[in-house]
This record gives structure tokens, sequence and C-alpha cells, in this order.
């Protein structure tokens, strides 16, 4: 879990203004040749990043509203968001009432398309900045449109540039070269597996796009979104040629030179070509004019429009994940062994934490902001530590109701013995990301508390702990995080995980577990994903129970077909608080479950606390972890 | 579960000639103005039906493989089968070596289109009869074959027709008329419903294709096609016209005519058109050439290619399932209590069955065809026993792990004390439509058979006793089939179950339990699907346990933002052999599960032997359902 940052507060941005002038400019023929009636403002950037930099917030500027998944739709007469259940309350919090709030899930709910077609005139005109809109929405949307006699229009100025004065500029940080002893394989072989792929299946160029793909291939880390440690780029590889589109000063740093070796390529097919970020276009344009009609382009499907347009349709060939993100997902013995080291310096910094939460919370001096920045400080104490992976999601009672909620001075409240505490956090370390989420009550919680919160344990211990052939797809297993849940009558509306990268994005593709989606690539050993089921009362309290997994082998009795079996290995290893449990609806192996998971907790976790010298948490840890009966 | 009937047996057939004379028409060019390159044969008819009349078995003509799924591609070096892993034996058992397998589901397995791309010269012509591609499949083979600088050429000539000298007469078998009494809705109101439906959505007209979804709207049944009630026919339904498109000379029957109200309807607009069947092309021509641009025009995505391009594209509204097909798989309560008589009555059978089984067992007598042979018998006993709702699949030891096994004189194993049993069998009866596998074993079976048969069991109860929210899609609850046998590195390689008809197919969509989907549509109250997990030990044994099972609300302690939650009650009730159960193996509550459905089945089914004074099967059925503890 994790949401986008902003200063926007939880009360609503007053948007009236900023409608009208964005309206004048959907009417206004200096930025095209005929007024538009409706313009879409998606949330992602150029890169269809989930997580954006404060130059690409554009939908957040027009609406207020920060959340991380979202779509704004503005018309003459009408100015409608569609987000997902995340982020409901947030949403209608966020934005005044100029606005209209569309839940996406619910049976009722039209989509875009259906919508503008209810609403538009006739022969309407809809315009969209096609960088930040993906070729496969744009081709849906677009055909959609057509077949009611609508048009979408590419426009070349963004209209929501036009009326955001104080735009920020884009960011471009420092880049940071990984060694071997953090990925494992060098860029040079991942360049040529790449090509291994292409010469397999024909093709002649491939476009990255993907800001965590390209620093994943190049073993380079930035800092130009927040959380991701990525950096505005694009690359384009050939079978002899790598081209590489980022902001030219970052490369005059002598290491990123070295380990790129730009003076001294090892073989030419290795020579990188450096461009400016902006020249993409014209040379993917130049790319194109080359190219035979038996060559073969790849290019994502997310891809923006923009720029998937630029290659001839005949040389096109779309696809739902690259290589990269393939590759990428399957974890090589180097990254786990990373990953494995972040999660337990991450465990240590949350045990002392919840070590140091149960002495203050008495003092009544503890607020979801000032222990959200005290579980930083811990972290920030851990080797290699570069920041935090995501915004911490800070929530005492009602407020941890909402999904993605980041406490906020107006929405802040105070820690308590009377309250549920839900606290999703995670952290970049230069050998691995984190992402975890634990609820806690520091005083006795309610008999409807625990029986939730147990419900959720359920769930979050029958995805952990499953056993399924290899070649299943991540969706498959989402009901199992449900059945608990269900069978009372309750239920949560998210997915129940996401791939984690390797001190890359806390969220990436193309495996997760959820029943949203049915085109993720089916789990292999190696892969990494959360397993991260929950339960909102809203208004009341939330639950939700969070540990990246890392899919490893199984060794059923039997292997049926030679198929073999996987199963989940917890990176995580924060004790889950038996006190939050109704242990009498737990069945004796989800108890034995715990009490593994917890001994396992112990021992590894215990023994770099006590090498690290922390007394205190150590204790706590040792009392967190004594087994259930 | 079911397969198509024919008479080819499981030794393959000879096809070196028939693909001899399939190539040289191929290449003549009396068929079209150029050779083709390669000739696809669908499974389907001209209406997409799952089963076929013999005038449409084009495909088993072809390769002699009789499945009820898989699609021949013939090309001038290659003849090769795609089909599922409920094939893989038996495909490979009714082809010769001029055939090569392609088992789908597998990752290695190329896709159709892939494979073509992999084997044709440059710029390739490949043939199929647009009657029988479906409109959606026609699309995808076409643009991945135009990807690759190939054509995809509808041909109005069946090229196996071409080579088919003795292919029998399209049937046309005397009509049934539905009453109030099974059907719950009169056709006037089933169209005055569709009509509503398109109003709601601006469509003015509206082309049905599918068998069961006219019989279903007429509530007319028909015997064209073995063991589903449907007759050949179209319909084209707009806001103030009926056309019904059908052999006429069906019509001149007085009770069908009088029910059609052909000679005096009761209103204007429900004054049905009557059609040559054949007309349908030329009538759907008028209807289109007489369509205003913003005129609508329904038809499912799966219709023929043929009569979906006969509608203009601006016109077409394709969609994945009809309004017939919705309305239809949510039964209404006179149907539903047909569906219960029915599956009372069907108990009743297979109670005979077994405990006559008992007695003839140790004679060594009974062979899988007599064992069906006599299932029949029983049935047909049965007040409104119309017929067989699939071929019984009876299959002792090995054959018992053909999933979709149909037993013949050259395969036919007798029953022993020795050899667990599978059959799986169904009927139709008037007021409805049954399903049902149950495996036994009449001597002592291994406890690897035992651990086996309760990992179904286990699997089994999982899907029935499920409580999930309104708005689930079935395909969700699959892996709960699963997780048992999963656990132990086991699986089975097809769906877990599918839509059931009320006197009408025994596979209709738009709802099922499968992985393998997921378009299907939420499943609501009144829905009716399968629960059939299986195993099955290759070689060895076959294992599956099928219920047919109604959706009703269910109600749970919670109901999380007043969504609602539903479950299944099973209809079928017939015994699950507690000899073949490691009782060991469950858990209270599936144990508490096996004696409730035990005590049911006694019940229900019990009063009915007892009316029919079948003393011998309600002793058996006594016997067998003991409470186990």
């Amino acid at each position: 879990m994790a949401s986008k940052e902003s200063d926007t507060g939880m009360s609503p941005k007053i948007t009236g203004e900023l409608l009208r002038q964005l309206r004048h400019a959907m009417r206004n023929c200096k930025y095209f040749s005929e007024p538009i009636q409706a313009y879409i403002v998606p949330s992602g950037d150029a890169h269809q990043s989930e997580y954006i930099a404060p130059c690409d917030c554009r939908r957040e500027f027009i609406s207020g509203f920060n959340g991380s998944a979202g779509t704004a739709i503005i018309t003459e007469q009408h100015a409608v968001m569609w987000t997902d259940g995340r982020y409901f309350l947030q949403a209608s919090q966020q934005m005044d009432n100029n606005w209209t709030l569309m839940k996406m899930g619910l049976k009722e709910t039209p989509s875009q398309e259906d919508w503008l077609i209810s609403v538009l005139p006739e022969n309407s005109r809809v315009g969209v900045d096609p960088w930040i809109i993906a070729a496969d929405q744009w081709k849906t949307m677009s055909k959609a449109l057509s077949s009611a006699g609508h048009s979408l229009v590419a426009l070349q100025d963004n209209l929501i540039d036009v009326v955001w004065i104080d735009r920020p500029e884009r960011p471009s940080k420092q880049l940071r070269t990984l060694g071997l002893e953090y990925t494992g394989i060098s860029w040079h072989d991942k360049i040529t597996a790449l090509r291994a792929k292409m010469t397999e299946r024909k093709i002649t160029w491939f476009v990255a796009t993907a800001l965590d793909e390209i620093a994943w291939l190049f073993n380079l880390r930035g800092a130009d979104i927040e959380y991701n440690p990525v950096f505005f780029a694009y690359s384009i590889v050939g079978m002899n040629s790598i081209r590489l589109f980022v902001d030219l000063k970052r490369l005059q740093i002598p290491a990123v030179k070295e380990h790129l070796q730009l003076d001294s390529p090892s073989k030419p097919e290795l020579n990188i070509q450096t461009f400016p970020y902006e020249s993409v276009y014209t040379e993917l344009q130049a790319v194109c004019a080359a190219l035979s009609p038996k060559d073969k382009v790849w290019i994502c499907d997310k891809a923006s429009c923009a720029l998937t347009q630029v290659i001839p349709k005949s040389n096109r060939s779309p696809i739902p994940y690259t290589p990269l993100c393939l590759a990428k997902a399957v974890k090589n013995e180097t990254e786990i062994q990373g990953m494995k080291v972040a999660h337990i310096k991450d465990a240590v910094a949350l045990c002392e934490l919840f070590a140091w939460l149960e002495k203050e919370i008495p003092k009544s001096t503890v607020t979801e902001i000032s222990c959200a920045e005290k579980a930083e400080e811990f972290r920030s104490q851990q080797k290699d530590f570069i920041g935090l992976s995501f915004p911490t999601i800070s929530g005492v009672g009602p407020n941890g109701a909402i999904i993605h909620y980041r406490p906020l001075p107006e929405t802040n409240r105070t820690l308590t013995m009377n309250e549920v505490y839900l606290i999703d956090s995670g952290a970049q370390y230069i050998d691995g990301t984190t992402d975890v989420t634990r609820t806690m009550h520091f005083g006795t919680p309610s008999a409807f508390e625990k029986e939730c919160f147990t419900y959720v344990l359920k769930g979050h211990i029958a995805v952990s702990a499953a056993i399924f052939p290899n070649g299943t797809k991540g969706h498959l297993l989402d009901s199992f995080a449900r059945a608990a849940l269900w069978e009372s009558g309750l239920d949560y509306l998210h997915g129940t995980g996401h791939g984690v990268g390797c001190f890359l994005n806390v969220h990436e593709g193309p495996c997760g577990i959820s029943y949203k989606t049915f085109a993720d690539e089916p789990l292999e050993a190696g892969m990494i994903v959360s397993d991260e089921p929950g339960y909102y009362q809203e208004g009341s309290f939330g639950i939700r129970l969070e540990n990246v997994v890392l899919v490893v082998a199984a060794k059923p009795k039997y292997n049926y077909r030679n198929r073999g079996s996987l199963t989940f290995e917890p990176l995580t290893l924060v004790p889950i608080q038996v006190k939050m449990m109704n242990t009498e609806l737990l069945t004796q192996r989800e108890r034995d479950w715990v009490n593994d998971y917890h001994r396992k907790c112990r021992e590894v976790v215990g023994a770099e606390l006590e090498r690290q010298g922390r007394k205190q948490a150590l204790d706590w840890l040792i009392r967190e972890t004594q087994p259930i009966v």
C-alpha cells in the first residue's frame, strides 16, 4: 500500500476559478483548430509512472485529489473524477462541490467512455495529452468515442499546464551506479539477454519507456521521483545500438561515465549513445524512418500514445509486459539476499518503534505524524538507508479505515490505549525495498476488532502458506485471502498483493495477487510480492496485515505432471500482535503458522537486534513472539 | 462434463486419403480465385453450438477426433489439432500419424495464429468457412495473420463438405411447446423484457443465433441435436417485429401454431413472421438496408462471422453475452422447482443403479457400456424423461482417467471389485436437466485412491459451502476447489463448473467456475452451475465429484456495505461414497457438511423412493447415508 505525497490537505481544494480557466482554454483556438467539448486528465506522466514528480501532478492540481490512481474528465458542465475503492473517502474529502466522484468497481458506476457518450453533444471532440495517456487506453477510448460519433483528439499543448502558472521544473537529481554486489548481473549481460529475446521473437528494436525498467537495465538509480529511485529517461535498444535519452549533464559524473563505459565501450555493440531526454521523439522518428517493412519494434502497450504512434502500425509490436519487466520481476540470488538483509534491517527499525510506542503511548504524546517520523528515524539508523519507499500510512481509529490515508496536521490523531493503530510503511535501502503493514492495539481491543483482525490474519496465512502449481497466476490466489472474511459477510475493496522491486519501485508488474487483473504473468520462483489483506470499518478502524513474500519452490508429497509447486517465504519478519487475535478462531495449522513465523522473527531479527545492541527492542521482540497455544 | 457422441472408436481414423483430397480442394480454383495455403476447421456449427448435429461434425470427419472442443488446421505439409487438457489422451488415440496434437494450456504450445505464422510461406491465404467461425475468433485470427503479411479468407464453399461425399442431412425434428407450468414466463413476456433491455440501451434490432436462446425465448424445444432439446433456427427481434427462421413445415403442427399465435397474434407487436431457415442471411440484409445511421443492432460477438458481417460496422453493437443468455441463466421459481423435481427423479434412478451394481458386480457381468445403458433404463422409468443430457461417461480404472471418456466396444472394461468406477451422466426431463458424477469402489480402494478422492471431496465442499459477496464472478471460486489438491502437489486440467440449462443445454453461459475465463458474468441468486473438481491418475484411475448447485442468498453474521452474500444449495441429491473417503483428512466442518448432505439425500430422495416403492434402492440409500464420525 502506498499513496502519493502532496501538500494538499483533507479539506477540499477550491477549484471553481481553475475550472473556469481550463474551460476557457478548451474553447480557445490558440491551442488547436476547433474547441473541444471534454478534456481528459489522466494520473500519469509521460512514462505512465504510478508515482509522479510534482511537475506531473496535473490531475491533483486541477481537482485537489492526490490519491495514486484517478482520472479526471472536464466538460463544459461537469468535472468528474474516477477512482477506485481505496480512495472513495479521500477523494470525496479532497474535492470541492465542483467535482463529482465516480466510484470504480461499483456496478452502477459508468465507465469513462459510457459517461462521456451520455453527456456529450453530437460530434464532440474530446481532448487529451498524448504523452500522458497510454496507447492501450487511447485505443479503447478512441474506439468507444468514434462508435458514438465523437472523436478523441491528441492536443500537443497540455491544457492543465496552460492554466498552471507556477508549475515546478522537471527534476534531474544525481545518478547512483550499482555494482554487481547489489545487482547480481551487469548491464552488459542484461542487454545481451534482452537482445536474445528480441532475436527469438524476430524483433529489431525495443523502446523502453518505464522508468524502473530503464534504471534496472543500466544498473543505475536516481531520485527524480520521491520514494522511487528512478530518473527521467528513455532508451531504444537495437541489435547493434543502445540509445539512452537523459538530461546529459547527469552523465558527466566520472563514476557514471565509467559505469556506462561511455568513453571506452568494451565491445562496439555495447556502446551507449547518449541523447538529451527530449530528443526521444525525433530519434525514434529517425529509427522508424529507416525500418524495412519486415522490421518489428517492441513497445509496451502501456507506453504513451505519443511515442507509440511514432512507430508505423505495420512495424509496431505492442506487448503487455516488456522483456525487461519480466526479467526484473524474477530476482536473482544477489537481489534475494539483498532483499532479505533489507527486511531484517527494516524489522529492527519496527521493533524499536513498537517498543518505543508501548512506553510513549500512555503519555498521550505520540500522534500519527510523530509516529511516522519516529519510524523513519529508526529506519534511517540502518545501513544503506536511502529514504522511504512510499509515504507512511499511519492511522488511528477511523483514520485507519481510509485505505491510503496519510496523516496531515488537520487530521492528525493521537495514539491512545483505546483505538486500533495501523501503520503501513517501507523504505529504500541500497540492497532492497521494504513494505510492511502492522495493526496494533495498545490497550484492550474490542471483540469485534479482534474478530476482524483474526479473519484478516486467516486470509494472510491462507495466501502465505498456499502451495500451488508452477505456472499459476497470482490472481487465482486472491480469493484465499478473502474466504474467512466472506464467510462472515465481510470483504475489502482492494487487491491482495503487488510485485515489489529490489531497490526500485514498491509497486511493480507483471505479477501480483488481485481479482482485478487477469493478464498478470504466472508466478515463478524468485518473484517478490506483497500479501496484504485488510478490513476497514468506516468511521471506526482499519486493519491490514502485510508481509513482502518471496516465491519459492515447494516440495509437496506428489508432483503432478512434473509441473513442480510453489509457495511463499515471508521476507518481512515483524511480529504480528497476538493481543489482536481471537486465537479460538484459528485452526491448529494457523496457530502453527503464527508460531513458526514468530520463531523465525525472533531468531533472525533477534540476532540482529543483539548485534546492534538494541536491548529494549529485543525484549519487546521476545515478548511479542511467545508461542500461542 | 460431457462429450459429443460419434461412431468413431478409440482406434485412429485413417485420414491420409481425405487429407490428400482436401489439399487438392485447397489448391483447386473451382472454389475460389486463388489457392489457399491453410484451411481452418473449427468445431462448431453455424450457431456456434458446442454439441452439433452429425452433418456439422466436420472437424471429426477430417481428423477422427470427436471431443467436444478442438480446432483443426490443415496446410500443404501439416495437419494439426488444438484441444484442451480434457482431450489430450483421447485426441492422441483417435488421430492417426498424419496429425499433430497441440496441447492447449501448456506453456510451450503455440497459439493457432503463432503456429500459422511460423509455418506459412510469405503472403499466404488462410481459408475458413465464415458460417462456422465466430466473429470474435475471426477478428483475432485475421488481425494476427494480417500483421504477419498473410490474409484470412472467407470461403463460401466449405471444403470439408466438398470431400465429404456421404454427409448427412440437416435434421428437422418435431417441435415441443412448453406451457407456463414449466417455463414460469410466457414468450410474450420474454419478448417484452428483451425489448425493454433494447430500449434501455437504445438498440433497434437484436439478432438471436444461439439455438438454446431461441428455444428459451419462444418456450419451444426440439430434438435436432442429440442430448440438446434445441432446433435449428434464427430470430431477429425489433421493437415491432419478430422474425423466426426455421424449417417452415415444423410450424404446421396445430399446437405449435397456436403456441406461437401464428394465425391470431394477441397484439400486432407480438405477431411472429416466419421465414425459411436459410433465408436469415437475405432477411438480415433487408433489415440492415433499412437502418438509419443511428440504429444499433445487437449480435453476440460469438455469432458467426458470416451473419455478423451482414450488419454494417457502424450499426453493429457486438456483445459478449446477449440479454437472452443473461435472462435465461437466472432461473425463476417455476424453473427452480422443476429442476429440483428433476434432480430427485434423477437421484432415484442413480440409487437404483448403485444398488443394482452392488449385487451385479461380483458376477463380473457389468461393463462400462451395460452400466451406462442400465442407468439410462432407470432414468427412462422416471416421469417426463426425454433422453440423456449428454453421452454417459462410464469409466473403469484407467478409462476413468480419460476426462471425457465414452465407452466403446473396443475399450469397454468390466466393473470389478478391484478398480475405481467413475460415472458422469445426466438426463433431460421436461421439468429440468441433470448432470451428476459419482466415483465409487465396490471392493477395497487403495490408500492413494482414497487420499485423492478425499482431496477432490474437500475441493467440492469448499466450493459448495463457500459464502461470497453478491457480484462475485464464478472464476474467483475456482481455486477453492483446488487448494487441497495443490497442497499435495496435485491438480486437474479442467474448469470446476459450468452453467446448466433448465430442460436445455447441459452447458450454458454466461456463468461458470473456471480459471480459464475472466469475462464470466457475476453469480446471482437463481443461477445454476455444476461443482465438479476431479483428479486423474493417467493409466490408473479417475475421480470426479459433481453436483449441480443453485446459487442462493446466504445470511452470514455481517453484511459489509449492504452487498449481501451468496452461497450454493446442492440440487443433486445422490450419496457420495463414504468408503472412498479418508475421513481423517476431513475437518470437522467437512464431516458436518457430508453428514448434512447425506441427511438431505435420505430425507428427500428416500421419501420419493418410498413413494415409488423402490425398496432395494431405499435400503441402499439408507446404508450409504449413515453419518460419519
